[in-house]
């Protein structure tokens, strides 16, 4: 069977195809293995894991659009670190609403760029670990503290638990140095009296910055390598827009796409081989510069699902709230209204992160208007990226939602910019882009190239990943593992939509 | 550039194939860098070292026809597991004969399967560690052992060198037990006085057994499981013959080939990412099922280069050693005369790895006759490669040394048995093997169906590359290694020859 059809040439190279194919498909589900090792495991971490962290600097490691983030290690498993996520909202509503996003986000599978939680509880907090709390009025912490300490037992945890929580994190102190880090003297006693209850997350992903603070720290990045920022842009965005796409089967909608709201972690699949599975976070400094050169900054988090909305799978079931609903308007039904906010978010983005407003803001009564992409700033060209980033933000932004693009055209033309086929492989072939002037190719031909192209770049990848195996640190990077994953399920359909996607005047 | 000619299928093709093989070319280098990685370290032991190893356990981890091998580690690199060889020999003339055969083996370049030393000098060695000295007169070694003492400076070791050696090897008898190991009580006073003088010699590679005892042991093993025995039997050929090969150039000729002075080490491949560097030879017996049960039962090294012969340069650079030889038959000089040795060697390796008798001893009047391929006796055909084997004998036992096969082609046999282009490709194309019936099939046919044999064993290759480095252990092991070595320089013209030399009648 193996020799089957060898003196075919044509019979060979659809097996060779067929199998690299097969080989990369194998290959990216054997990457996500390794870069979700941790996050598969399905830890979960009660309150009575609570004293069993230690923070290993007193200072947050992220401070989030929602939260701020400590870097922690558990007990139990010193050598894997963890994060420990201490949420801003101290009401009692806020909470509740963040009791409801975490119900909304748990019913989505785990995926790689959505933040996963191994455990939350409400916990008493040392007023040290909540530094932005300081400028806040005392008097009304102390009060909201009290309320804590004797009413607080309806959210489901028992207030002598919340009670021991507040003497183990006591403890930790002196490790953590968290004492040290507070504002007021005496720490041990002052501390003491100003615990505070707040919600507490556990990931296993310990974010070391937001996607904020990547773009002011990319100014000048940005003007000095324009090449260099803008395809780190385009990394981020495409998995920024993996989690959004996930989202959709489950009918879920984040609704409060920010900058601050995404989260940038560190990555380094999981590794049998290397000997150090302790992420320093300490030296976050060298970590910051090498992961602001390297092509692709760092792995993408969207947290904060305060806002997100969920049709809920009732809706359909209910025959009343289905009868109800038969007679509105499309646009009047909420889950409908929100299909596409994620995707125009994500327009606005684009803008941001190019260190642009947000046209809405700059010009507010644009959305009162029918709007035309000609209405949108232009977004200065500075490189190879500048122009199809300014075409995706222009088709996520189009004011009908129902010519809007998807979130998985979104991602299929952000992996054509960072690795092609290009313009040029077009024009090169006098298929020109210039107002779809396709007489000079016939269709076939194209079909024909773009098999050729996609051929010559899955050789590239499977040359790429053997090479690897042969590397000392045998790393495959997480851009590898993206390209990868665009080469596997990519087909010359695929791959000529994008194309004419992307070149719509 | 990288887009030209992606409309043109065949230059893709052509790009594609060309990639390959320079992938397979460059991972045939990197497999080399790692699996020799301690032997390119050029480590150089003087006598001043001996006193550092210690023996790792008493007992001799492989005994060899001219000499016997302990594990020791070195004390100032106590990870790493090297080889004493204490040679067999004790008259002086055989030790100078064995300095004469070191120069010989130093002229070569390194090579994986010829035997590397480290270091060697002359050592007194305690009697405990030359067990196989007990049979011997005790009289007669007392008196050699009193020769060494008294008359021994002329070797180019100074004879108080030789004394501080004593009293450092006896410093090492409790580490190494080799004391308990002694046949006679009371060790360390007994022992002492008979320390023997002998060539010591420190290898990298430790052996744990020869062939010859692969051989001895793998009687039941050829008929239970012929298939894999006889595969072990070509991998190891191969090995052999890569070794032989690699000597041709320096006009070097083992003349010595036997089971005894083929040497077995079990091979891994130095990985910086392994976290236990040390060979732990002590565990023999597992090491040895698994060796017995792998494919590739280990790593051949060729050793006992004490009958080496070396065509020397001057030779030809004195006139009057020309002129001299100018005359002569060509079979009469001594150069000439051993060019085919080792071929002829290795063919009656082939029939003893297959648990037959040497013909030649069997049957001695043979060598008197001009005798034919049907005078040898037949190989039973019991697995795959019998046949192929059967042939590889014939031609290299072949009794007129011009028309004998050359190691190199020799070599190029076993890989086309071991990895293909089987027979069955050829008579599935109707180019059958019968009688050279080359009609069927043009030469053209033939060529493209062998190219697409290579093209497609190459993506297969590169696949099993590619997913190694997924692996936890990202090992590849050494039937991988020897695989891509013959994929990344094959050719259709080479494939061809070949197959051609395995169907002659």
């Amino acid at each position: 069977a193996l020799y089957r059809g060898l003196d075919s040439w044509d019979e060979v190279v659809g097996r060779i195809r067929g199998l690299h194919t097969d080989t990369l498909r194998k290959l990216t589900s054997k990457c996500e293995d390794r870069f979700m090792a941790g996050q598969k495991d399905h830890l979960r971490f009660e309150t009575e894991s609570w004293s069993d962290f230690r923070l290993t600097t007193g200072k947050p490691c992220c401070e989030a659009g929602d939260a701020v983030y400590y870097t922690a290690s558990y007990a139990k498993d010193p050598l894997v670190n963890y994060a420990i996520k201490i949420c801003r909202s101290k009401v009692k509503e806020t909470q509740q609403q963040f009791f409801h996003s975490l119900a909304v986000r748990q019913s989505l599978a785990v995926h790689f760029n959505i933040q996963q939680d191994c455990g939350h509880f409400l916990a008493d907090v040392p007023g040290s670990m909540l530094p932005w709390e300081e400028e806040a009025d005392e008097e009304e912490e102390e009060e909201e503290q009290e309320e804590g300490d004797k009413k607080d037992g309806g959210d489901g945890l028992k207030e002598s638990q919340a009670k021991s929580e507040a003497k183990s994190t006591e403890s930790k102190r002196p490790n953590g140095e968290s004492g040290e880090a507070s504002a007021g003297a005496d720490a041990s006693a002052a501390a003491a009296g100003r615990l505070r209850s707040r919600v507490v997350v556990i990931t296993r992903e310990v974010p070391f910055q937001t996607v904020a603070d990547f773009v002011r720290q990319g100014v000048s990045r940005h003007v000095q390598n324009p090449e260099l920022y803008e395809r780190q842009v385009c990394l981020l965005l495409l998995q920024l827009c993996s989690g959004l796409e996930h989202m959709k089967p489950y009918h879920v909608t984040h609704c409060d796409l920010r900058l601050e709201n995404l989260l940038l972690v560190h990555c380094r699949p999981s590794n049998a081989r290397t000997a150090d599975p302790v992420e320093p976070n300490n030296n976050s400094a060298g970590k910051l510069a090498a992961a602001a050169n390297s092509t692709c900054p760092a792995r993408l988090i969207i947290s904060n699902f305060s806002q997100a909305k969920q049709k809920s799978a009732l809706m359909t079931s209910d025959p009343g709230a289905l009868r109800d609903h038969s007679r509105l308007a499309p646009e009047i039904i909420t889950a409908t209204q929100f299909r596409k906010c994620d995707e125009f978010q994500t327009g606005i983005l684009i803008y941001e992160m190019l260190h642009r407003p947000n046209p809405f803001e700059e010009t507010p009564e644009l959305k009162e208007q029918e709007y035309t992409w000609a209405d949108l700033p232009p977004l200065p060209v500075r490189s190879l990226y500048s122009q199809g980033l300014q075409q995706l933000a222009r088709l996520l932004l189009t004011v009908n939602p129902s010519e809007r693009i998807r979130m998985s055209e979104a991602r299929a033309c952000l992996q054509c910019l960072l690795w092609g086929p290009r313009e040029d492989l077009f024009q090169a072939l006098g298929c020109g882009s210039a107002s779809g002037s396709m007489s000079s190719a016939t269709s076939g031909q194209r079909q024909a190239t773009l098999q050729n192209w996609l051929d010559l770049k899955r050789t590239l990848m499977m040359i790429k990943f053997a090479e690897r195996s042969m590397d000392s640190a045998c790393g495959v990077s997480l851009e590898d593992w993206l390209c990868c994953q665009y080469l596997a399920f990519a087909t010359t359909e695929s791959l000529s939509r994008v194309v004419h996607i992307l070149r719509q005047p």
